[in-house]
């Protein structure tokens, strides 16, 4: 592509950094930016910068939050001692919108993938064995997509907590399996997390 | 959407004003920006603010610059008694990428659409016309999308310039009648360049 600014070169450059943008639909954004006041792109480049620069992890349940403790884990109302095991922010977003979980969460972030070369050790498990080791965990809601992934991840999360006194269960497989989660619908995704079932069952399923 | 952060919710909201994106796509692109190292957010929002805040058009040809007067119209070695009237920016860029015209551009700024409320007024078209009236160009090229609105905005202009002294003439049409010129292959788009005709023969064809 020839560009007659190096100022457009740049941005579009940019742009087409992003998963899914080519150099094409990123020259497409960049011209729909010079066509408006230049207000919007300052708000959109002040947004960004401002999320990636003050955006923090609760240091609890990992889930993103502007506070050192996210509003999950602050509220009263919640019952802190069933905790629902995602695999990352959109997830807890999904879950959310269903309204059918009143516990906290624990973010992963991830799941154990050798094709992709992500172990347990690249993964929020420690603090999460941690949590159920001081006796205070009634209950782990695994709700991870029903993937080979999210299976693998599940039960090895399991094996490390088994001799303690929690119980254990995942959502029930409403979901088509080898879906994504956070594609699923509101409805399927909320029934499967009411009709969870202990995840020694779900092994033999 | 629920989100545990006002900063997540603000860049997400900013993200989807952009055509083509929506929620969910913007979510996923916030994201990811948060799972890269800080720098490449801050390169992305300086390139974006850089653009809008000091990016010029050319004041002869209304291309985007860097500077008053585009590369192209500061070439030496360009015709400029031989101008390819274009759309838009993009066409500038496609065009050149053929290598099939050496002489100036003029940037019209769209087409007269009268669906979408763009009259003659609202692109530079007066400027284009006093170019020819100082007599000193010999040849105009028209290069627009070969549709209805491109032909409408053809005919216009060349009604206020076929009293001078210029030649006129339109791309061939190897481009399939109907389609946007920028998504014309490299190939098909040179040739329709060199095997240019006289705009009134095109008007019989
Ligand atoms: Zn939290
Ligand atoms: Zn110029």
């Amino acid at each position: 592509m020839e560009f007659s600014s190096k100022l457009l070169e740049n941005a579009v450059n940019e742009i087409s950094q992003l998963p899914g943008i080519g150099k094409r639909t990123a020259l497409r954004l960049a011209l729909h930016l010079l066509r408006q006041p230049k207000e919007h792109t300052h708000n959109l480049s002040h947004a960004l910068l401002n999320m990636v620069n003050d955006l923090k992890f609760c240091t609890s349940c990992h889930n993103i939050s502007d506070n050192d403790l996210c509003d999950i884990c602050t509220n009263p109302l919640r019952k802190d001692d069933v905790i629902c095991v995602v695999e990352d922010v959109r997830d807890v977003m999904a879950i959310e919108n269903t309204a059918s979980h009143k516990g906290l969460y624990h973010v992963l972030g991830g799941k154990i993938s050798p094709m992709d070369g992500i172990g347990p050790h690249d993964l929020n498990i420690t603090s999460l064995v941690q949590k159920v080791q001081t006796g205070q965990v009634k209950e782990l809601i695994f709700a991870l997509s029903p993937t080979m992934e999210g299976d693998t991840t599940n039960f090895y999360i399991y094996k490390q907590i088994k001799d303690f006194e929690v119980q254990t269960s995942t959502i029930a497989k409403g979901i088509s399996v080898g879906d994504e989660l956070e594609y699923a619908d509101e409805i399927t995704l909320g029934r499967s997390i009411l009709n969870r079932i202990p995840f020694e069952s779900s092994l033999k399923l």
